[in-house]
């Protein structure tokens, strides 16, 4: 790589005790400038590396690595590798578990190992395999960052990954939300005292990470399911993005672009959400009714304590703003968003317009929202 | 269509002398739907229906020839039919000229005909011949309709133009502003006395225009340049959009409601670009300094007059508001944002940074922003 040499000296000078960043391969220089981007933690703290085993996670665990290595990230950082068994592929699966443990044992890192149910998940929750997966492991991630006091889990999603991503939700008809993919970083879940970082989602090409696995000497496990056309995602990867590609070489760049792009814009908008959902439940005229009339809101425990609404602030607010700002009362007064569609949202402002009260909106799950006395008002039913 | 008959008697009961809605076919009972939904002129105007001779423009004005002759729409509406020969394709576009007359004629209105060079038009403006060509269409519109004193233009675009132009736009990598798409109505053009309305766009298959001119007794055209792969519009219409119906069969309607959510959020948006464009305008300190140093921004005459805005307003604002923000001030100054792209507008924020003015980011086309006393002035450069 042309002045990468020069960049080392200059680097060596400039930080003293580091080595040079010619030490470091391509791809783990790549992690290295975006981990600075990100301001992941480089001296000091526990970081949860979440590996399946794929090239994308073994080549994120195999530049961390290099970046401990290479003296980037100081000593005092302390990886530990976490893998879950979704329990999905029977022996396959237990395989996998076995040889992460077995690389993380050779690159002298602990690992911490889980086995999840996804399919009974998949049944109780009635989401689709690929969500139950993901809420295992996320939830798997969370336990372990919390049981070692690790502040950050890293995972291997990669520009290929945030391409599908953003595809799935245009498939699905989905806002900006949806449209905006995954974060390079974010809060793990509602606790917010862990982070999820994506360190190659803004950079790396899957292709690239299977290369640097085999330059490092590794050869990755393969997933079936990341071959199985049943499954839209793999669908997506294999059909559909290597079209795109021939309509614009840089088409998965530029769908990750336009996914920034709209977490930007989210962003904005959430920012005013946050401003007209203050505004609606702040209604002057709502403090005086709203001790006589608490058994509305508290019908079903903790989750369903939100304040009710004015019909009329939310009435004068831009379309966009207010829907957002419903899906968050909803979540925030049922706990989750599951089922939540468009067409909900639709009938809820149906009950915006006209003079008359009364009107019921139904929301799956046992949710309702009525307007009464200028107000809406989100009721969960008891079970 | 069951129950049509009898919501034809309530129509008759209700609107008098107007025709029961059975006498209408499917295709232009939607047509009237959505006519009503979007507020269209239906008892007096000039409207011009935009006619390439193609299937989907002849299914908008023999709908709207049935609405016209099942009164629905009355007699005070007045339909001119304009037809534009891009002159891209010889003696194919003449002949299409003279077929769009004559049907025009058949159903006895006024044909308006134009003929334009779109190629001459994409070397000066260095566009596409895409670009071009809707540049040397949309302005034809706007001559005839102010010709003959029409508020309304139509258009015949459907939701497959819809998605195509959602998946152009990813391909592109754009934001919400080009992922959203086609607006149902808009203003035409900067002038805003003439509205641009596209009946069909919400709800229209492209198959069902092609059926319903056939039921109608009318071949319409084909034009070669539509089969023509060169084109990536033609390859979005041809490969990709039937390989993203294969992953879900409502993938069109799902792009088109995806792109109306993008909408509504770019709406949002928009009121909030506004009020920090006044704000930046408006920094108390500017209006001393502005008579003084009249000459920075008023150097090339008119397309120059826009007033500087404040580097420490623009710097507390939100990046997805301020982005807007400054590309709708380039607009504003240089009159167009032809060939401005995310680096320039990432160029500008770079002059934000900071204590030091006396820094310049420049656009393309002989633009340069400015950072001097504390805020940004853009100034076109003489030719």
């Amino acid at each position: 790589m042309p002045g990468a040499n020069a960049a080392g000296e200059r680097g060596k000078l400039m930080r003293g005790e580091q080595q040079p960043l010619a030490k470091l391969s391509p791809f783990a220089r790549e992690v290295w400038r975006e981990w600075q981007r990100l301001v992941l933690p480089a001296s000091v703290g526990r970081l949860i590396v979440a590996a399946s085993g794929g090239a994308d996670s073994c080549a994120l665990l195999l530049a961390v690595d290099e970046l401990l290595k290479a003296r980037r990230l100081a000593a005092g950082v302390c990886v530990v590798v976490a893998h879950l068994d979704h329990g999905l592929r029977g022996a396959a699966g237990a395989a996998d578990a076995r040889w992460v443990a077995e690389l993380a044992r050779r690159l002298g890192y602990e690992c911490a190992s889980g086995r999840a149910s996804v399919a009974g998940r998949a049944r109780r929750e009635r989401d689709n395999l690929e969500q139950a997966a993901r809420g295992e492991r996320y939830e798997f991630l969370g336990r372990v960052a919390r049981a070692r006091g690790a502040g950050v889990v890293l995972t291997g999603h990669t520009l290929d990954d945030q391409a599908e991503t953003v595809v799935l939700a245009l498939l699905r008809g989905s806002g900006a939300a949806g449209l905006g993919g995954m974060s390079p970083v974010r809060t793990l879940d509602e606790r917010g005292d862990v982070q999820l970082a994506r360190p190659l989602l803004g950079w790396a090409r899957r292709a690239g990470t299977a290369a640097y696995c085999r330059e490092q000497g590794i050869e990755p496990r393969v997933d079936a399911m990341n071959e199985d056309e049943s499954f839209k995602r793999v669908r997506v990867r294999r059909q559909l993005l290597p079209l795109l590609e021939t309509l614009n070489p840089r088409a998965v760049e530029a769908l990750a672009r336009a996914a920034g792009l709209l977490r930007d814009d989210s962003a904005a908008l959430d920012e005013e959400t946050a401003k007209l959902l203050a505004e609606a439940a702040r209604d002057p005229k709502l403090k005086l009714e709203k001790a006589a009339h608490a058994s509305d809101v508290v019908a079903a425990g903790d989750g369903n304590k939100v304040a009710p609404l004015s019909v009329e602030v939310l009435r004068g607010a831009n379309v966009a703003v207010r829907r957002r700002a419903l899906r968050q009362w909803i979540k925030a007064g049922r706990g989750h968003l599951r089922r939540v569609e468009l067409v909900h949202v639709l009938a809820i402002e149906k009950l915006l317009e006209g003079e008359r009260g009364g009107r019921v909106a139904e929301l799956p799950g046992a949710c309702e929202i009525v307007r009464r006395r200028g107000r809406l008002w989100l009721r969960v039913k008891e079970p």
